[in-house]
């Protein structure tokens, strides 16, 4: 209730050039269930340094970092978290007195995710994207031990960067070769401009033995559709975007909800994400 | 209900050394009441630049400003209305995409319980204080037409400053001379270390035909209790706090409550202010 909501009710919030509603709902959904005195909101921002210094001076607790935000955030911070640290990304800051630490749920949901859905590290991937959550992804493939792959990419410098990071090739588009598991980490299927774009076309899908799409809004991306036509196990863009906010609501609240909570608190969130 | 909190709800604040809860929970109420997708929080900072620069980077609509920002928050600060220009002291800022204006709704509410209570203009006052609200008060009664009066302050030069201001002599002390009007706006009386203390003795309030406690936290303060015992009508930091708040309402949504509802919103927020 927002009658609740006193001096002491602790802000967290989110930063992003696109906000949607899934962090809102999922956080608020928790607090209220949990009866945490916490409240959570989506923001953006034209003004990424003032609005870091906000989160500081107005005490407060975290604030979750979306595109384009998440590498240029690193400089504005007091510390990072090995999970950030490694990528130069940040998904999540948390303020403990006015320090400011950047960790990175994204890619900690990833490597959790592959070990839940059994998927072989000796498998060949091929990744499509090379932004923040791209570089959380492949780190995440790598750190997994995910040696065999390649990273497919139109932008070539952040391309190459990233295939250079994990030890595997860069390509401009997905080659003959083909992969066991097939990664999506453009926004093409997601709700807006690209929503009805395939990350990866039929014969792919069908020469690939595990589908995954981080796109999470909706959970139901053209891809996912396709790899569930065809009889492929998917890893979707929800599971990723669930587990990354338990992440953070853990790191906020030092409170971790039990799963039956989490599935609740996640169709809330996804029914009007 | 914090669950309908979205991205598009709108965030009004306060900044303030020492937080209460009955902005909070006043606003609150009135945007459930009204359904107006807003949200209002208290903040408290040591760094009151950068929190301002957070106001206007995140877009939060308004913010209430007390003790001790009422003054320093003005250069930071693009254009002030007339009631704060004034006085040189804001207590609302009002934010029109990324434009902060200062505001002083402590000064028009002051006007309007003078004029509502129908203390006859021509009466001796005598104020003590002279910080960001004192100047607000002082002000209003000079604007109102009281020109026969004094100013009780310790801080000889503020007080010196605010005398002049309202062209009436300064007093370190309640001198002999009686006062038609005592009002007080310094912490005595007010919930804390203070809390017992008597702004005026009984000598002059038993001299006095008004009496004025800009304190609402407790509404009952030692002096209100003591005019009310006396039979001398009074003007409590109560109506000040909430007159004042309406005037924020007013701002920051367009929308103007009937007194019925400020009523309530009243009652619910003095009950835990």
């Amino acid at each position: 209730m927002t009658l609740r909501i006193s001096k002491d009710t602790r802000l967290c919030m989110s930063l992003s050039g696109r906000p949607g509603n899934f962090g809102t709902r999922f956080q608020n959904y928790l607090y209220r269930e949990l009866e945490l005195d916490y409240l959570y909101k989506a923001f953006t921002t034209s003004d990424l340094p003032a609005a870091i210094g906000g989160i500081r001076a107005l005490g407060i607790r975290g604030c979750a970092v979306s595109m384009p935000f998440k590498e240029a955030c690193i400089e504005h911070l007091d510390a990072l978290h090995d999970s950030a640290a490694t990528l130069q990304s940040v998904n999540t800051i948390v303020a403990d007195e006015g320090r400011l630490t950047g960790f990175n749920t994204d890619y900690s949901a990833v490597v959790n995710l592959l070990r839940k859905h059994g998927v072989p590290s000796d498998t060949r991937y091929a990744l499509r994207g090379s932004g923040g959550m791209a570089k959380a992804v492949a780190c995440a493939l790598r750190d997994s031990g995910f040696a065999n792959g390649c990273i497919v990419a139109r932008n070539e410098a952040a391309g190459r960067a990233l295939a250079a990071q994990c030890s595997v090739p860069w390509q401009a588009a997905l080659g003959a070769e083909p992969a066991g598991l097939l990664v999506n980490v453009t926004p093409l299927g997601m709700r807006g401009a690209e929503a009805d774009q395939l990350a990866f076309d039929e014969q792919a899908v069908a020469a690939a033995q595990w589908v995954f799409d981080v796109v999470a809004v909706p959970v139901e991306t053209p891809l996912i559709r396709l790899a569930r036509a065809l009889g492929k196990p998917v890893i979707t863009g929800g599971e990723v975007i669930v587990l990354q906010a338990v992440e953070q609501f853990v790191l906020y609240t030092g409170v971790r909800p039990d799963d039956e909570l989490i599935q609740r608190a996640a169709r809330f969130a996804l029914a009007d994400a």
